[in-house]
């Protein structure tokens, strides 16, 4: 299980990469965002993005599901409370190769609730060497000595 | 049309209200952030967040589809560059009515690109009087004495 000492600052952590889905990009925009340009090719044509391109918040969940199969899965993470920058660099379009990772910017301990450790990371999206989307973030993560059961499971 | 001209700092934006559907936020869950407290009743009730609460992401995704209906659907915008403050302040939950509005903080010509507005809102969700959801974000809107076929459409 991931805890707050697997997260040290400097840590790089790929997450492995996908092909933009044109449907699940458009259903994402139908729910969540439906602006012409992230629904209707033609309208999308002759917008500022040149062709249908993916709503901002779609390549932020895809980052999302990345670092949760990847980290938070089988980690001792506690949420997160935000974040302090988030950036589209440049339009994700249908059958790009997207590829994630994480770099872990500090860590600390929390000086309210010393069980838990505060770890400031940056995702980030790239398309070939191209970064497409990148977001600071504060992941809050159980420490080792601080999960219950630990000491009974080692004895 | 909304463009850059109406969106003023100082303005005040309401975006309506909506109820937390479980069946959406769970769905939305599986698809881009499946950690149990998200997913499962039983894990939630002993986790931080004390019972099934949504993805901060979800929370995002709703008051953006609320931004698009009220002010992008019919306006001229150019899409976002991003923002530099999010926060999940308090966890969300089926059920909850939040209420979605946003305040525009300044609103200035770009240099580079004089036909451009750029607006920097604050995006908000609140449940009753309680702040969950913040974000500090620009929009590109283009002016109205930029829009293509104004003259032709005013004479």
């Amino acid at each position: 299980m991931i805890a707050f000492e697997d997260l040290p600052a400097g840590r790089i952590i790929p997450l492995g990469d996908l092909v933009v889905d044109r449907e699940d990009m458009l259903d994402f925009a139908r729910r969540f965002d439906p602006q012409p340009f992230h629904l209707d090719d033609e309208a999308a044509k002759t917008s500022i993005f040149g062709g249908l391109s993916a709503s901002g918040w779609y390549t932020a969940s895809l980052w999302m599901r990345r670092w949760v199969d990847v980290i938070l899965a089988d980690s001792t993470s506690q949420g997160s409370p935000g974040g302090r920058e988030l950036s589209w660099l440049t339009p994700v379009y249908p059958g790009d190769r997207l590829t994630f990772e994480a770099e872990v910017l500090s860590a600390r301990r929390s000086k309210k609730r010393p069980e838990l450790g505060l770890v400031e990371f940056e995702g980030r999206a790239r398309r070939d060497t191209r970064l497409v989307y990148r977001f600071i973030a504060t992941g809050m993560f159980t420490a080792r000595d601080a999960i219950p059961g630990r000491d009974e499971a080692e004895r």
